[in-house]
C-alpha cells in the first residue's frame, strides 16, 4: 500500500479503553470515515477492554481476543487506565496487561510521537520559536519488559528489581527507522537522548549502533543529549530538535514533556508501529484516560484525530492523512480562547473541514 | 551542631573537578570563607580528580583518596567530566568512578536539589507563577547502582542490561527525610514521582513506604504524580510543586528540568547528603563541566556558591547560609540583562554583600 489509490476494505480493530478514551474515539472514527479515500471503507471491530472489563470479569486481554485482533489492518486506541488508587485496580494491570502487552506482542517497536506547534496553539514557553520534531521511540524493550520481581514484600527487608533490556537486534532496527525519517525530513537531523554516562551497558549498545547506522545515512547528521540535558533544551530551545531517537522510559518521559510544551496533552498523536506488518500498527493518544472529567464531552479528541491521521499514512493513505492534519489545524486556528466546546463539537466540526 | 555558635576549625575537602568546576568552586570558597561565622575557619583540601587526573594517571580515585575525603567535615564538588565523545575517556569512567562512588560510598541518600524562581530571574514558561519547591532525590539506590552487564558486546547479538535496585530500607530513609522537610515547610506538601504503572516492582516499595512513613505525619498532604505527567506539571504548574520524593533517575531527570524552568542550571544548587552523618556530605552545583566555556571566566558561579549555602545549613550554620542567599538574591535582582560579567566578578559581588 503505498498511494490513496488502493481500495477495498480495511479491518480496524477499535479498542475504546477507559474514561475519555470512549468520547475522543468516537470522534476519531468520525473523522476517519469522512477522511477516508474513494473506494476505501473502514469496518470497525469494538474491542471492550479496560479498566470496567477487568473490574467485572477480571480479564485484561484473553488470548483469543488478542489474536483476533491480530487479524486487522490496523488498531485504534482510546486510553487506558482506571481511578487512580482504585483498591481493586492493581497498579499497572492495565497498562502492562493490555496497552503493553499489545506493543509487545504485536512488536510496536517505533512508537512515534511527532510534536509540533500548531499555528495559533499556545506553548507554556514564552519564546519557543518554531517546534517541528518527531520522537522515535523504541517500544519493545528497555525498563518496559516486565523483568524484575521483589522478594520480602510488605516487609522492612523488601527488595525490588527492575531490569532494562537492550538487545542489538533491537536498538538497531529502531536506530534505522529514525535514520530513514530523519533522511526524509528538510533538516536531517538525529538526536540521540540516553544516559550513556551512568546507564553503561545499555548506552554502549545505543551509542554503537547510531554511530554504525549512520554510516549509511551520511547526509544525516548526529548529536547526543544525556536525557537530564535534554529536558532543559525542550524548554530553552525546543527547535534544535528534528528527529529524537531513544529508548522506551526516557521517550515515554521526553514526549509528554514535548507535548506540553506544543501546547498539551490534548493534542499530542502517536503511533505504535510495526514497520515490517508483520502484524498490526496501534494508533493512539499519548493521554491518559483521565477518569476526573470522563462522560462529559470535556475532553480534547484532537489528538485521537491526528493519531487516525497517522493510521492512514501508515496505511499508505498519504494524501487522506495530510486532509486531516489540515483540517485540524484550521480548526485550531479557528479555537476561539475563552469558548470551549464539547468533544463531539469538536470532531464534527474536523469532520466538516475534512468532508468539505 | 545546630547554631550558628559553635565555633573551630572545619576540615572541607575541596575537588575542584574539571572544566568550569575549577572556576566555579574558587568562588564558592571565596564566598564561604566570608560568611563563615565568628570563630569558624574552614581549612580547605584540595584533591585534584577529575579526567585530567585520569587521563594523566589512569586513577579515578584512589581507595587511599576516598578515605582521606572521608575524614572531612564536608565536601565541595565542582563539576566532573571530560569532552564529550573523547576516546580515552570511556562513558561513566568519571561518572561511576568518581562522582557516584562518593555518593555510594559516602552513602549520600539524600540528593537535595531546591528551586525557586528568584526574583529578576527569567524562567522559560511564560507564566511560571511562584516556584519554590524542593526535591528530595534518593542517591544510593535505583538504576545508579552499576548493576547488569552485557554480552556478546560490540556485535548484532549483544545483549546489555541495567537493574535498578530499590530496598525498603533505602526507600524509607529518604522518604522519611522527604516527609520531615515537607512538615518544617509552610505548605506541607509531598508528591512521590515515579513510574509505578510500569515500574510495579519498585513502584510497589515507593508507594508502600510514601503511605506508611506517611502515617508519622499527619499534616502533610501527599499525593503521586507519574514521572511523564510530572514533566509536564513542571511547564504548565510548577507552583504545584511543594516537596518532590522521586528515586535516583527520575530525580535526575526532574530536577534539570527543574533548573531550566527556573532560569537555568547556572543557578541550581545540590546537596548530596548523609543525614546520618556518618561520613562528610557533598555540595556540589547541577550543572556539568561545560568543557565548551572552561578556562574562559563564563560561567556563572551562583549554583555553586548557593552549594555552599546549603553546604553551611548542613553543618548547622543557618544564618550564614541564610546570608548567602540573601546576597545571591540582591545580586540576581542587581543584574543588567544584556552585561555579562566574569565568572570571578560574580563571586567578587556576592562576597562583598555577604561581607557588608
Ligand atoms: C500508560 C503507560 C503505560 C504509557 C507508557 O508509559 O508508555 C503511557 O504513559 C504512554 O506514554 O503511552
Ligand atoms: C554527571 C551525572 C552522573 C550526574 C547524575 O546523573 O546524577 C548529574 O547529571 C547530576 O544530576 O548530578
Amino acid at each position: 500500500m503505498t498511494s490513496d489509490s488502493n481500495t477495498g476494505t480495511l479491518k480496524l480493530a477499535v479498542i475504546p479503553g477507559d474514561g475519555i478514551g470512549q468520547e475522543v474515539t468516537a470522534e476519531a472514527l468520525k473523522v476517519l470515515e469522512v477522511a477516508a479515500p474513494a473506494g476505501v471503507k473502514f469496518e470497525p471491530t469494538r474491542y471492550d477492554l479496560g479498566a470496567e472489563r477487568y473490574l467485572a470479569t477480571g480479564e485484561v486481554l484473553p488470548d483469543s481476543v488478542l489474536a483476533e485482533i491480530r487479524e486487522h489492518d490496523a488498531i485504534l486506541l482510546g486510553a487506558v487506565g482506571g481511578k487512580p488508587g482504585d483498591p481493586n485496580l492493581p497498579p499497572g494491570i492495565l497498562e502492562r496487561g493490555l496497552l503493553l502487552r499489545l506493543r509487545f506482542e504485536l512488536d510496536h517497536y517505533v512508537n512515534l510521537r511527532p510534536s509540533r506547534i500548531f499555528p495559533g496553539v499556545a506553548s507554556p514557553l514564552a519564546a519557543p520559536g518554531e517546534v517541528d520534531f518527531v520522537v522515535v521511540r523504541e517500544g519493545t524493550e528497555g525498563p518496559y519488559t516486565g523483568n524484575g520481581g521483589s522478594i520480602r514484600v510488605g516487609t522492612p527487608h523488601e527488595v525490588a528489581t527492575e531490569v532494562s533490556l537492550n538487545t542489538a537486534f533491537g536498538v538497531e532496527r529502531v536506530v534505522r527507522d529514525a535514520f530513514a525519517r530523519a533522511q526524509r525530513r528538510p533538516r536531517k537531523k538525529l538526536t540521540l537522548v540516553h544516559k550513556t554516562n551512568v546507564l553503561v551497558n545499555a548506552g554502549a549498545v545505543w551509542s554503537r549502533l547510531v554511530a554504525e547506522v549512520g554510516r549509511e545515512f551520511p547526509d544525516v547528521t548526529v548529536d547526543y543529549l544525556h536525557i537530564d540535558a535534554a529536558t532543559i533544551f525542550m524548554t530553552t530551545d525546543p527547535s534544535r530538535f528534528d528527529v529524537i531517537v531513544t529508548d522506551n522510559l526516557f521517550g515515554d518521559i521526553i514526549t509528554d514533556l514535548a507535548a506540553a510544551i506544543t501546547g498539551g496533552i490534548g493534542l499530542a498523536a502517536s503511533g505504535n508501529i510495526n514497520p515490517d506488518r508483520t502484524a498490526p500498527s496501534m494508533f493512539e493518544p499519548v493521554h491518559g484516560s483521565a477518569p476526573d472529567i470522563a462522560g462529559q464531552q470535556k475532553a480534547d479528541p484532537t489528538a485521537a484525530i491526528l493519531s487516525a491521521s497517522l493510521l492512514l499514512d501508515h496505511l499508505g493513505y498519504a494524501d487522506a492523512a495530510a486532509a486531516i492534519e489540515t483540517a485540524v489545524i484550521d480548526d485550531l486556528a479557528a479555537r476561539t480562547a475563552g469558548t470551549t466546546r464539547r468533544t463531539s463539537e469538536v470532531g464534527d466540526a474536523i469532520a466538516a473541514r475534512v468532508g468539505s
